[in-house]
């Protein structure tokens, strides 16, 4: 039974495994401030080209979510997010529970475009209601697409001029940035977006997001919240380890491509077999259309998730890889969907 | 430059490591359900020997105070602690942030009894007051002393009696269990209060804290606050396999053990020199009364905190041990005492 | 000008403010131990004829809905409301800010069923999303429909067999229960709901809301959480007195159905008149579609609020009426509308 | 039986009955948008003698507190307040229900000093703890005692060094201003604190705190919080005529006055009659220390709250006047104190 549910499966690159290992006896400072996590900070400023950005190492990505949007926000603020947005659907409330609105907004592709926000802002007129003060953007979505430099610029520019906080979830940034699609850097991420994070819980480490505030206001006492929030591990140096591994290097991003490259195999075939897909998906993260008999007989090597269900014959399903996905694992996926179909057609 | 500055400067104990290492590349299921947990909680069921309890693994001390606090509690109603309590002190207002007042109870050894709960019940006597409801302990306390078995029967005794929950906050119980001092076992707590955890991160773990729920109200839905809370880790594996490797033999108590006969070593020395201490703390944390100059001298060669001043003269630090410190590095703080002491007094 | 704004822009009956003058200077307990407030109390378990319930005199609308939901839910659990609710739209997120999430359901007539709820359910499965608890309706609704006998028993049915606390926002109870296509009563509320409020503000009062809680579980300490909201008057005389002088006799249902009647006027001569309704609204609240060159027309002596635009030539309007509409001001507005028609016509 | 348990046991003062009545069929805006709202804020503006503050008003104290702190402060930031504060004390966790920790200071007379001020601040050091931020005090205080200008400057010039906000609870404000020894003024208020109220509920107003916002980043967006607290009425004018009435005269201070001359005829006959007090409160609440026997003949006639027991044989009782109190009660007190005392020499 080979897994293809999610990008967690694993646990890290040897590399990182190596590298606590070999650093386990040093004696570090705790809470973030040691050796290896300031390194990665500086590792990072360099990677996105910027000195005069505020970067935190943290666990998770509800939790880096859940400790920016608190902190970023007044009691009266409302984060605006696509109704298939991480923290509107899969974080129990996190958002809501620092006393945060989210307000939903219906899109089919999993992003927010300018006119959606002009929406939200014209609905909420005044104090009876919440004030939308923060955009929430994930690249990629929920569902696997991507922004644009361009789609990202018009956002940047509608928030800018509506006083509105843009905040990207990067769980899964490295699979946006290197997908065959993509034409944004991390450098203009810096210059469009207030805030985002770099995930590594999804590429290649045990755990670890590292949140960049570009936006001055922003950046002010930041650690107070993620000490109030649980998010300051006494033993920072593991998150910070981590992060130097993957970016004194390429291996960040040599990794993501590699979960691109395998989705792209997958991508292929699943189209020349004659499979539409619910969604165009550039990352790693596809959503093909399955007749139900080759989901049964794909689940009995393959774990994966039924999306959701299109009709009485046909549902689309969610495949996912990552940097640990075996390239033998998708070909082996491929042929067994063709033998399947195969089979069907005799 | 040796640190006895706290216990988690160190990574974590090389069989940690080396189980990390080896399950590697295993597809496990994410969010705490995978294998290792599920087999982590049972040696742990099996160690307490009660199998009605409920275990969750999370990450650090004031993500579980956080979670479990704000999970049992309903609006109105209120933690009391010890003025020296952790949640009181030092997580950033992290209670209050979920809704809650703690009431602050002043003790010079930083244990509660039942006398200090019967003034925190008669001073709070209607609706214009919180309601108190949790009774927030730590062993061992911040101070380094300990609960004996006939003092917390006493308080359990009591919480059972005014319907108040117990909990303990064990983010150092390795070193209280092991403590020669120690009357108490990891069965008696789970009979005694209602929920406590077992530290992995000052204990070997790179991170990790296993909290025990013994009583039945409190267990429900508790993965849903977890998840709210951002302390549902995507790869719930790094836990899992963490507190099997502790807890699959006596790892976790012998590391311990090693921690408490190291700050035996310096106690005894130290007492031998002629010095008080603060507080009578028979665990891995020591507070020694130093004179100034002694201090300036042992800070050439040693890291630790400067807990408070007594006079002009003479200040408490604090000296902590763990189960990585070594012990050269104690007789090496042992000799370098003695000898700044016999420069002194030529 | 007169307004049909909405229904809060006069004072109180004259008998309320009687009584308020003549026990002016009689001294009582504060915060709702006084006479008046016990004495308020029987009298609506007397009109509502049951003993077994709990009742508490609020302020205001929001303060109820948001004291009664955040006492009711653990951190974890969400309300489902209609996409109009009150909680979700005009209470700037009140309900979020005690820590809930709100699901909300797409209706057309303001009126949740239990297919609805049944999706909301189906949407929830696991602990990576909130848990739906508590189900919020208010009869009538935002946009002025009612909820039938039948229709109530079988939302609350639905709530019993899925554990779903069913509460009511009445802040216009009176209209409701007043309505001729009403086959509701006070009695038949405590049966169907476990909480529900009886508004005074819209009816009458100066200000106030009796929350009725019905079920067991949701009583205890609720004037902690009172308190704790801010919702506890020092002189919480001022909110038996009013509630006394509605329910000593029949008064509170005679202005509502004043309120009804004067609707009913204007539904009347607006439906003769030719014009259609945004939703057939049988309280006091009606939402004609107009032409634009009316709605100008009319708005030269009358105040009342552009609900939403149809088309380039239609919008609709609210009208609302109260206790305090003065049928010479009905009848005014009435030949008024058709005065404009008829000068349009020519 | 006389009750000086409190000063909100009686209705309003007469003419704000009146203007009730006689406003009570105009038509007004909603939600504090109404003529006389407007006018209130107007004629309070000019008796503080500054047009460049925000004023709104709210329901009750506890209302005021809460929406006011949790307007102020960010995440992480606590309140300071002394031991006494009613915010710490008397508001079922109202404060922390919003997420924010208040920092007790033992204090013997209810008042903050500088040098209160500085303990706080050095024992709040880093982001392991909560950051101090806003200076709550009460003026009287909880025990009567007042703030002299000189002691409110020298606060009033260490918050500003030191960036706190300074927040005056003028829930009883009147009788502080009105007190033989007071040396403030409205307009002093203005200058030295950035936020204060004036209370109505305690001082002629059947309910009622008018917020005063002094410092501009304070005042930004202050309706939507008060719509988020369930503190913005509907009928607004309920409040703006009470403080229309307070203002449009001298008729507030007149009332305060009032209240400290009946308290002052109590101080002097009480205190020639030998007994002393637990604290010199120079306004409408006294705590006089009475022989357990005298006590027990007073409350045959009297109510009054026994405040703390002293000895076996001697308590602290808290007389409270108020603008209703009626001479010939205070002086039929005084009689029976007399009487009881010669009684009991016999």
């Amino acid at each position: 039974m080979y897994s293809f549910k999610n990008d967690y499966s694993e646990g890290a690159h040897p590399r990182i495994l190596n590298a606590l290992l070999e650093t386990n006896f040093e004696q570090t400072e705790g809470y973030g401030e040691d050796y290896y996590t300031l390194t990665a900070i500086e590792l990072l400023k360099q990677k996105i080209g910027r000195n005069d950005i505020d970067i935190h190492l943290l666990s998770g990505g509800t939790q880096t979510n859940l400790t920016a949007i608190a902190a970023f926000l007044r009691p009266h603020e409302a984060a605006i997010s696509a109704n298939t947005g991480h923290i509107l659907v899969h974080e129990t409330g996190a958002i809501e529970a620092t006393g945060h609105k989210i307000i939903s907004i219906d899109v089919s592709d999993g992003k927010l475009n300018c006119s959606h926000l002009q929406t939200a802002l014209d609905s909420h007129t005044d104090e009876h209601m919440v004030k939308p003060k923060l955009v929430y953007i994930s690249n990629p979505t929920e569902i696997g697409t991507i922004y644009s430099k361009d789609e990202l610029e018009q956002i940047s520019l509608f928030c800018r001029e509506n006083q509105l906080f843009l905040f990207m979830d990067g769980a899964r940034l490295g699979s946006a940035l290197s997908s065959a699609e993509n034409d944004l850097e991390l450098s203009n991420l810096a210059k469009l977006v207030d805030a985002f994070y770099i995930g590594g819980t999804k590429n290649g480490a045990l755990l670890g997001e590292a949140l960049v505030i570009c936006c001055d206001p922003l950046k002010e006492d930041f650690r107070f919240h993620m000490k109030q929030k649980g998010a300051l591990l006494a033993k920072g140096r593991l998150l910070g380890i981590q992060f130097v591994e993957l970016f004194r290097d390429n291996l960040y991003f040599d990794l993501a491509k590699h979960s691109n490259v395998m989705a792209g195999l997958l991508r292929n075939e699943i189209s020349k077999a004659g499979f539409r897909f619910l969604v165009n998906s550039p990352s790693n993260q596809l959503f093909p259309i399955f007749p139900n008999g080759l989901i049964k007989e794909l689940q009995k090597n393959y774990s994966f998730i039924i999306w959701s269900k299109l009709d009485a014959d046909n549902s689309a399903v969610r495949l996912v890889t990552s940097w640990a996905t075996k390239e033998e694992a998708v070909l082996a996926f491929i042929k067994d969907m063709k033998n399947a179909l195969s089979l069907e057609t005799r």
